[in-house]
């Protein structure tokens, strides 16, 4: 991107870099997000809060300021259930409006040290669940944009900020990435510190980012993980990628199907050692599995909500808790248990490969905004707690976005951004044009 | 226990029980601790908050209404890390005075539907670590009763309360719990659903349970995990014991010493198979191990506090978040690693043990009240993830108590209990008193 670029559409980056370096101004830029929120917020909704005079005020902070760090001036959005001091947090349900909590949630707090302005907070399903807001899909206001993390895909997606926090405990980043037409990145389970989230259900929970360049991306997971930034690079040796089409595919739909289809013959013609990847008949119970733990977990976590605000929960999130009510402790333990298994295998199954690719979602957004897509081809790696990344890769039959998903081991992180830039920058799967 | 004794000297089982019956009222029953809290506190300062006048609201709610559950009018203390609607919640740091959360954490608000009272919020180390508040223990004032559950264990062992409410990142519940003469039961990780506590570090914060008799553990933990309350059972097979002296062993004092070799003369009498167990030589690692997962996450988790409030932080904290910050990325995942590793190890390692036999703790509760002791013998377990309990074993050279630990396999929580019934039957290492 150039100077010509309008500044509400910068990467995370770029705009930093471009600030650091005194072209531009974190004023300029935030009045640049914000004029694009004015113009759009009422089809796409993708806030729950913001203030725009509050957002110019950190952007003046910072313009006046010595620089605080590697984000100095550039705006993020926030996620609705992730805690912030000097903002409404109300995770989509009617039980918190206006809760203002006593402190940053430890991603937010790390982002502002390192220079970030809070531009606001972004819609969310009700308690990252089922339920969603209002948000729309920003390539056709008649879809959702998916969810949970609905608003940070959207606005994202929609040029409004150029990175948003979202949370996945199934799909809620992944999913809203794929739909929106954006990169949605879920680390290694426990990378991004949890402090500061409302639980949904805890051995699931990961905290993740949706962007629009990958560089973007690695930026943040810096900044959240105390290192020096290092943009991804190039993997040294051939890449070995096993397509992974799970025991999902019944699920998958054309585009789906057509997008992951695309993307290996493109990595094959690219020089990748490409060859299929079968998860063994234990994993097709991760579903089932996923189902129980957040379930009964979500009854745990919520057990205030449920015993004093219980007309105030949703239908979807009701009968969740109900059943995990329903669900004994043998069951739950019997759960985590296959949790773990499954995951050490796979530890072992990764052997001869260096990432997986399979489809982000089902296909492309659904129609209407009252159900906000399937979970289960997210849902399956989030349980086993590897990283994984959604990357546009065209579109489906509707126009809408589809998206693709590389996943590496546990704690192959940086791997994995190699990966995705080696398949963006030498085999071309590279957004929605095609 | 009868009816004639004292009413705050009675278990939570036993008390549930009797008002249940009709015997007594939660009235009574909270009169009487709250008699004792008065007759006792301005010694042992165990408690950060408490209203008299709302404990009793509380408890004659319970006697002019249906039965809510198993703990039905029966007082509960509740640490002061951990989320009360109704009640402030201070993590025993200036900059939370008077906070008040909009929910009540998981465990609390289980409890409560359950129909315990709250009976108030127990002392807490600063953020669940290593700065300690007022609290003394209960068999001499002049001694730390440890912590970081300070005020739990203090307030049980006092016969203020039943059962109190503890979190282990290291050693907050075990050794308050063996340092007072009580019990203290931290159960397999992510037993107790953490949501509603002020993250330590959570890879390692553990909810646990203070109280004085094995049947009140198994009642709270049946509570807690959605089950039907079993007592604990003595165990159908010869009990296989491993006495793990671990790496710590230099640490142990000779009153600790004593008390695990009485306990494992007594098992073997008794009839239980008793052999060394000995951790192969990765597990020394661990004590480092943990200190690098406890001072980088507390750095993350702590990241508002740090930047808002640094003057507010104690020495020891800053210390702790320190050097947290001063941990490469790629040190703290090793770590993780590592530790990952040792738990499946020790999972191999337990083929022929049902349970280990450890030391609690250094030795007794050390003199002063500004060092809460040694957290080594405890953190190791708490890492691991294994459920663990400590027993009260006799007292040591200053007739100060010393417990013994004992150890289960991950997800070995009930025969964990039932080994430490037949401990406690069986093998008569039951308390303080030879």
């Amino acid at each position: 991107m150039t100077l010509d670029t309008p500044l509400h559409q910068l990467g995370l980056a770029e705009a930093a870099r471009l600030i650091a370096s005194g072209k531009i101004t974190s004023e300029a830029l935030v009045s640049a997000c914000l004029a694009r929120i004015a113009e759009r917020e009422t089809v796409v909704q993708a806030w729950s809060s913001i203030d725009p005079d509050y957002a110019l005020a950190q952007a003046r902070g910072c313009d006046t300021g010595p620089s605080r760090g590697p984000l100095h001036g550039v705006p993020i959005g926030v996620k609705d259930v992730l805690d912030t001091y000097d903002m409404p947090t109300e995770m989509g349900s009617p039980i918190y409006k206006g809760l203002r909590p006593a402190w940053d949630a430890s991603c937010v707090a790390l982002a502002r040290a390192a220079g970030a302005v809070i531009l606001g907070k972004t819609v969310t399903c009700e308690f990252a669940g089922m339920a969603p807001g209002a948000t729309t899909n920003p390539h056709d206001a008649s879809r959702t944009p998916g969810g949970s993390s609905s608003g940070s895909g959207a606005a994202v997606a929609d040029f409004m900020v150029p990175l948003a926090f979202g949370t996945q405990t199934g799909g809620s980043v992944l999913r809203p990435a794929a739909f929106c037409g954006v990169m949605g990145y879920k680390p290694t389970f426990g990378t991004f510190n949890r402090a500061g989230v409302k639980f949904a259900a805890e051995s699931l929970d990961t905290i993740g980012l949706i962007a629009r360049d990958l560089e973007d991306l690695a930026l943040m997971r810096a900044v959240l993980t105390n290192s020096e930034a290092v943009a991804p690079a190039m993997p040294q040796a051939q890449l070995r990628i096993g397509v992974c089409q799970t025991y999902l595919w019944h699920k998958a739909e054309p585009g789906a199907r057509a997008a992951l289809e695309r993307a290996a013959s493109a990595a094959r013609e690219a020089g990748a050692h490409v060859e299929d990847f079968v998860l063994p008949p234990p994993f097709s119970e991760l579903t089932a599995t996923r189902e129980i733990l957040n379930n009964v977990e979500r009854a745990r976590s919520l057990a205030y909500e449920w015993t004093h605000h219980r007309s105030a929960i949703s239908p979807a999130l009701t009968r969740s808790i109900e059943l995990g009510l329903a669900t004994t402790d043998q069951q739950y333990r019997a759960a985590l248990r296959v949790a773990e298994w499954c995951r050490l295998e796979l530890d072992t199954l990764f052997g001869a490969f260096d990432v997986l690719l399979t489809p982000s979602a089902n296909g492309e957004a659904p129609e209407g905004i009252a159900y906000a897509g399937d979970p289960s081809f997210q849902g399956l790696w989030t349980l086993l707690h590897v990283p994984t990344i959604s990357l546009p890769a065209g579109r489906g039959p509707n126009r809408m976005p589809v998206g693709v998903q590389m996943i590496a081991p546990r704690y192959g992180d940086h791997k994995l951004l190699d990966a995705a830039h080696w398949l963006i920058a030498r085999a071309g799967v590279h957004g929605l044009m095609e």
